[in-house]
């Protein structure tokens, strides 16, 4: 069972055999000018994403939506969720961002005044410094209190789902509150809610997210194929991303300021905590110089990949140069600091004029 | 377990023995003229009615709200709500009406559509009819589905219920929806939301319904306890009444046409109802004579004290000479038929001048 509320390290290939996502490899060679994230395997997993390759070759309209529940801080691995939904803002889709603070209340206890608070300060304001367009016409953010649609539709589609079913979903039981209990539906009328007549009717949707999510995801289906009748709906596709491993090699965490450089860092900070980051180094030089670097266990080496380095020409011949053992901890540290430094200068220069942007949104 | 979806016939005593409802007789002697249905025990038991003894003789500010789940026609036994509600605004109560919409959606899949049409036509118009004064300042109705201060309450209060607790008080289990399992929210919500700032910050409330909602007055004094730091509330009070018997001598039933009167019954149909209900009288006219009637048994009898006879002494007079033996059920029946039609000419007469209210209402 994959738990929305509190997933740990991830086991991506269990995920695709056990519960049906099917690899993002098969469908990447489809898409004219997949991003780099898709390039890169970082997505690696997809539902039903057929139905957007045909709706980006044949101009189709469709729509964009994910969620976020402001619990925290915003850390670089959540710029991946930014990237995408740039991605396909570029590519004409409607988007459409719920800030789930009915979750955030039900699942943590944190008000919807707070949520609001947070959303703004650590992630609106960021995402837009990042690139996103806000203002743009096809651009939907709501708070989920402050959305009836969602809230209606919710209920309306909670007469299809027992709590027998919720329970082999999210493993509810009987300590449950009646709130978390209802708080799934809530996501999957958000990811719906695009569909209903008021924001053009039923269309293609696709949510790109964490695996941690995949329980919203296949819910969202099973709904919609039950309210098909009454409303139109279509089954949505999803996309699912890798997590950025923490710098310390655990799990990146909002809540371990030493696993995540947060995007409000200081360059002093951000570059303090890249050098001190867990790489893919020998014990000892020698070593290092005889057998090569293991990029594959470097955090540094995946900041790099998820969000530093364009080119994948340069990527690849740092690998066969750490491989080769021609290339040393310390100097890769260098270079991701300063890319590091470059990029959080760029957002927050942009953070005043970002703030003004966010506090008209919401 | 009392399950307020699908009650039958009630044994009133064990209510007050094992859910801990206590007698309406306790308190009213305290009541300075109590309606009829007070005085003759049609309102049998009561929670916490102090509250509402204490606000009438102080004068202070108390709401009464009640709820209808539109889901048939209107009968004479629904006209108790009515007569309660009636007294309570000409005390200076502030009255609130839920229609619970959303609760017959979940219950019994019927549109909100469908709701508003079914109370407007079966209930409003006949509670108008009947002398509510819906046009007054104090007076308060709407659909469930379109409060959001009742919809946002429910599920801020249901983080603190849990399934388990829910499951004990109404028996849902595992093949239970979940927009079903939610509902008991809205209703708490219903009762709860008179004592929000908006309306006028907390107060006592009186809810005045039948034993078979009375899991959701456990559930609302529950969650009002729990939210009293965060919101004030005041534990609600709630009275319960009797149900009609129907004139075939089992429950009276808005799907049983031969079993009630409806509001909406022509006088010709009304009264032929009338002269072929079940009586308590004996079966030969020797043996009524010898052995008297037995009006406790007696659905025409019912009839008069609920609805159609003002006076005690007239009744208390009627009994002794059904008792004796010296009335028999003919006449009887004629005297009931005659009153009733009275009464629904007097309905029937108002019905396209409260059909103009009700449609402003909602």
């Amino acid at each position: 069972m994959i738990d929305p509320w509190g997933s740990s390290i991830i086991d991506y290939d269990k995920l695709t055999q056990q519960f049906g996502i099917k690899a993002f490899g098969d469908v990447v060679g489809e898409i004219e000018d997949p991003s780099k994230l898709m390039k890169r395997g970082i997505i690696f997993g997809q539902r039903d994403y057929k139905k957007i390759t045909d709706a980006l070759k044949n101009g189709d309209d469709f729509a964009t939506m994910t969620g976020m529940m402001p619990s925290g801080k915003m850390h670089i691995g959540h710029k991946m969720v930014v990237d995408q939904l740039k991605w396909y803002q570029q590519k004409g889709s409607d988007i459409f961002l719920s800030i789930a603070d009915m979750e955030a209340y039900a699942a943590r206890g944190i008000s919807s005044v707070k949520s609001r608070e947070l959303a703004l300060e650590e992630y609106i304001i960021n995402y837009i410094a990042l690139g996103l367009d806000v203002e743009a016409d096809n651009f939907h953010i709501y708070l989920q209190s402050q959305n009836d649609d969602v809230k209606d539709l919710a209920y309306t589609i909670g007469r299809k789902v027992t709590f027998s079913q919720m329970r082999s979903i999210y493993g509810f039981d009987n300590s449950t509150n009646v709130a978390h209990i209802y708080t799934p539906l809530l996501q999957v009328a958000d990811i719906l809610h695009p569909q209903l007549e008021k924001y053009g009717g039923p269309k293609s949707v696709i949510v790109p997210v964490g695996p941690d999510q995949d329980p919203h995801i296949r819910l969202t289906r099973d709904l919609a194929s039950k309210f098909n009748d009454e409303y139109g709906f279509i089954e949505p596709s999803a996309t699912f991303h890798r997590f950025m491993t923490g710098l310390t090699g655990d799990k990146m965490s909002s809540s371990d300021p030493k696993s995540a450089i947060y995007l409000t860092d200081s360059i002093k900070d951000a570059t303090k905590k890249a050098k001190s980051a867990k790489t893919g180094g020998r014990e000892s030089l020698k070593e290092q110089k005889e057998l090569g670097g293991e990029p594959d266990k470097c955090s540094i080496y995946e900041l790099l990949v998820y969000h530093l380095v364009d080119s994948d020409d340069e990527l690849k011949d740092l690998k066969q140069r750490c491989l080769a053992g021609e290339v040393l901890c310390g100097e890769c540290k260098n270079c991701a600091a300063e890319l590091l430094a470059d990029m959080l200068e760029d957002v927050h220069s942009k953070t005043d004029e970002a703030r003004k942007i966010a506090e008209k949104l919401l």
